[in-house]
C-alpha cells in the first residue's frame, strides 16, 4: 500500500505538470454537460476537443494523451464510434477514463459497457449504482450485490460500492472512483477516501460527468491511474467545498466551482482531507 | 371552473411533493438548451435524465412517472425514437409535456408532431405562434387563425393563442401553456394568466425549453395538467421577476434565475400573481 | 482600402441595425458550445436557431438573413446537411460564415470543408492553423506554409497566418477573422488588427465558436464582410477587456462576457482600438 505522503508527493507532480504542459484530453461524452466537462477541463489546466465519428474517435486516440469516454446521451453512430475508439487506445496503451453512466439502461449502452471489459480503461468513474452494475455486467465482483440505477442517479452509498470498485480495480490494473458524500477511490491495493465537495454537487447537473473529463485530464501527466483519479476527486472536493463556502444557490455554485477548480494550486490539491486503507 | 384558492392550494401540494421526493422526468430534447433543461429542473426539485435512442426512451418511459420531449433540434434517429416514446408513454397513460418548438420548419418535425395527435400529451407547452401552429396542424382550432413561427422565436401575442390554446386543451384533456409576457395556462374549462416574470427571459435562450422540462416534474406530482403547468408558469414568473431585481444583464441573469428557481417555496410559487377566467 | 472612420461608421450601423432589427441567423454548430452560440447571439441583439437536418438547414438558409456553419463536432447526417445547406446559401447569395474547427482531423470533416471551397462562405473565422490549414486544403496561398492543428486549438500566432487569411479573402471576395491574442481580420485588400480581449477567453470554450455565431448576426445587417468581422471581433474584444477587468476566473468570465455584449452600444464597438494596413 502507498504511503500518504508519497501519494501526496505524486499529486503535486500530476497538477503541476498538468498546469505546465496543457495536456489535450479529448472526449466522447454526452451533450447534456459537455460544455461543463470542457470547461472544466481547461480550468484546470487541460485542453478539450470532443468528437463524435468513428475516425475522429480514432484520430483522438492518436492525437490525445489521454482520452474520456461517457456513455451519457448514446447516438447511433456510437455503436461504431467507442469500439474502434477503445481499440485505438488499447492498441496505444494509452490510459482512458470510462464514466459508465446509466449502466442497464437500452440495448447499446449494455453491449457497448460489456465490451469495454476487454480494453480495459485505466480509470473507472461512476455513482456508486453504476460501479456495483458494471462489476456485475463484467462479472468481476463475486458478491457484486445488487445494483439499483435511477436514470443518472444513484440510490445506493458509495461504502456499498467498495468490494466492486476494488474488484474493478484489480480486473484492469488500473483505478476506480465512486463519487458520493465522501468518495472512493482505490488500486485494488489501497483505498482512499476523500472528503469535502458540497450538496450542491448533487444539484447541479455534471460534477459527474466533469470529474471523469478532469480524471483524464490528470491521467495524461500523472505517474499512476491511481494518482490521477485522486488528483482530479480531491480537486472536486477542495472546489466545492470553497464554493459553497461563497454561495448559496445552484447557478451561482455553477459559476464559483469552475472559479475555484482554476484556483486551485498541486499543494492545495495535495493537501484536501483524504485517508488511506488497505482493500 | 375550478377556484383560485383550490388552485392555489394544489400548487402547494405539488411544490413541495417534488421537494419531497425528487422525481425523475426524463426528456428527449434539444442539444442547445439541454444543459439548462436538466439544471432548472434539479433546481426546483426534480432529477433530469436525456437519451435519444429509441429503445432509451421506452425504458425512459418505464421509469420516469412524467416525460418531456421536446422536438427543437430533431436528429435522424428521432424518426423512431419520438413515435415509439409517445406510443409507450399512451399505453401507461403517464403525462407528458411536449414543446413544439420551431412547428412548421421540415418535414420530420411537421410529421412528428402531426403524429402526437394520437398519443395526447397532458401539457403542450410553447409560444403563441407555435400552439397555433399545432392546432391548426391538428385542426383542432375552428378558426385558429395564422401562426407566424420565425425559427424558434414568436411573433405573436400570447392572447391571439388563446383560443387554439382553449381548442387544443379540449381536444387532449390536458392542459396548455403559452409562454409570453403575461403567460396563459388552461385546461380548456379555465384560463389562467400568470404575470412577473422579466424581460431577460427572452434575451437568453433556454427559458422556453427549460419551463416545458418543469412542467414535467410537476406534471409528476400534481393533481391535474392545469395545476403541474401552473405550478411551473409561476415558478418561472417568480424567480424570474427576482432574479430581474438583482441583475442588470443576461449572463448574470441566466445565474440567478437558477439561484431564485431553487429558492422558491411551494408557498411563494401559490402566492405569485394570476387570475382565472372562464375559457 | 478603406479608411478607419468610413469602416467605424459602418460598425456603428450594423451594430445598431442589429439591435434594432434583431435579425436571425440560424446556426449548424457543435454541440459542445452551442448554448454559448445562442446566447452570444441574442446577446448583441441577434435572434438563434439550431438545427441538424437537411431539409432544416435548406429552410434555415432560406428565412435566415445570413447563417452560420461550424463544423465543430460533426455527425453522420451533416454529409447530407452541410452541403445541402451550403448550396442553399450560394444559390441565394446570402453571406454565411464558415468555422473550420480542426481542419484536418477526420475524412468527412476534410471532404466538408473541401467543398465549401466552391460555395465560397463570406466570413470564414478560425485560429491561426486553422486558417492556414483551410488556405492550404483550397490550394489558394502560394506559400501558405505547415498548418499545426492541435485538436480545437491553434499552435501558431495570428500574424503567420497572414498570408493565408489575405488569399483566403481574395479567393471569396469576402472576409476572414484570424483570432488570437490580437486579432486580424482582412478582406484581400486592407488588414485590420483588433486589440482588447481577455487570456481568459482561451480559458473558456466556445470563445471562437460564439464570434462565429455573432460574426453571422452582423452579417445580417453590415454593409460589408469585412464590416461584420470587424464588428464581431470588436465587440469580443471590448466585451472581453470589460470582463477581464471585473473579474478574476473564468467560471464568472463567462458570465461577465455575456453580460458585456450585452452591454456594448454601437458607439462603444466601433471605438474599441484596431488600425488598418493594406494587405
Amino acid at each position: 500500500m502507498i504511503e500518504k505522503t508519497e501519494l501526496q508527493a505524486q499529486i503535486v507532480r500530476a497538477a503541476r505538470e498538468v498546469r505546465e504542459t496543457n495536456p489535450m484530453a479529448p472526449s466522447i461524452t454526452n451533450t447534456v454537460t459537455i460544455n461543463f466537462v470542457a470547461n472544466a477541463q481547461i480550468a484546470v489546466g487541460g485542453s478539450a476537443a470532443m468528437v463524435y465519428l468513428p475516425d475522429e474517435g480514432e484520430a483522438m486516440a492518436a492525437a490525445g494523451p489521454a482520452l474520456y469516454i461517457n456513455v451519457g446521451t448514446l447516438l447511433p453512430v456510437y455503436e461504431e464510434t467507442l469500439p474502434r475508439t477503445a481499440r485505438a487506445l488499447a492498441a496505444t496503451g494509452k490510459p482512458w477514463v470510462l464514466d459508465p453512466v446509466a449502466v442497464g439502461i437500452g440495448e447499446l449502452r449494455t453491449k457497448l459497457l460489456a465490451s469495454f471489459k476487454e480494453q480495459k480503461p485505466a480509470i473507472i468513474r461512476g455513482n456508486a449504482s453504476e460501479v456495483i452494475a458494471l462489476a456485475n455486467l463484467w462479472g468481476v465482483a463475486g458478491d457484486g450485490g445488487a445494483s439499483q440505477v435511477r436514470g443518472v442517479d444513484s440510490t445506493q452509498a458509495v461504502d456499498e460500492a467498495r468490494d466492486a470498485a476494488v474488484a474493478l480495480a484489480r480486473y484492469t490494473g488500473g483505478a476506480v472512483a465512486v463519487s458520493g458524500v465522501v468518495d472512493l477511490v482505490t488500486d485494488g491495493e489501497t483505498v482512499a477516501h476523500s472528503r469535502g465537495g458540497s450538496h450542491f454537487m448533487a444539484e447541479i447537473t455534471g460534477s459527474g460527468c466533469s470529474l471523469g473529463g478532469v480524471c483524464a485530464v490528470y491521467a495524461a501527466c500523472a505517474e499512476t491511474p491511481l494518482a490521477a483519479a485522486l488528483t482530479a476527486v480531491n480537486v472536486y472536493n477542495l472546489a466545492g467545498a470553497r464554493a459553497e463556502a461563497k454561495v448559496n444557490a445552484p447557478g451561482s455554485f455553477q459559476v464559483a466551482f469552475l472559479d475555484e477548480l482554476y484556483r486551485a494550486t498541486p499543494e492545495d490539491i495535495a493537501a484536501n482531507p483524504f485517508d488511506l486503507e488497505e482493500a
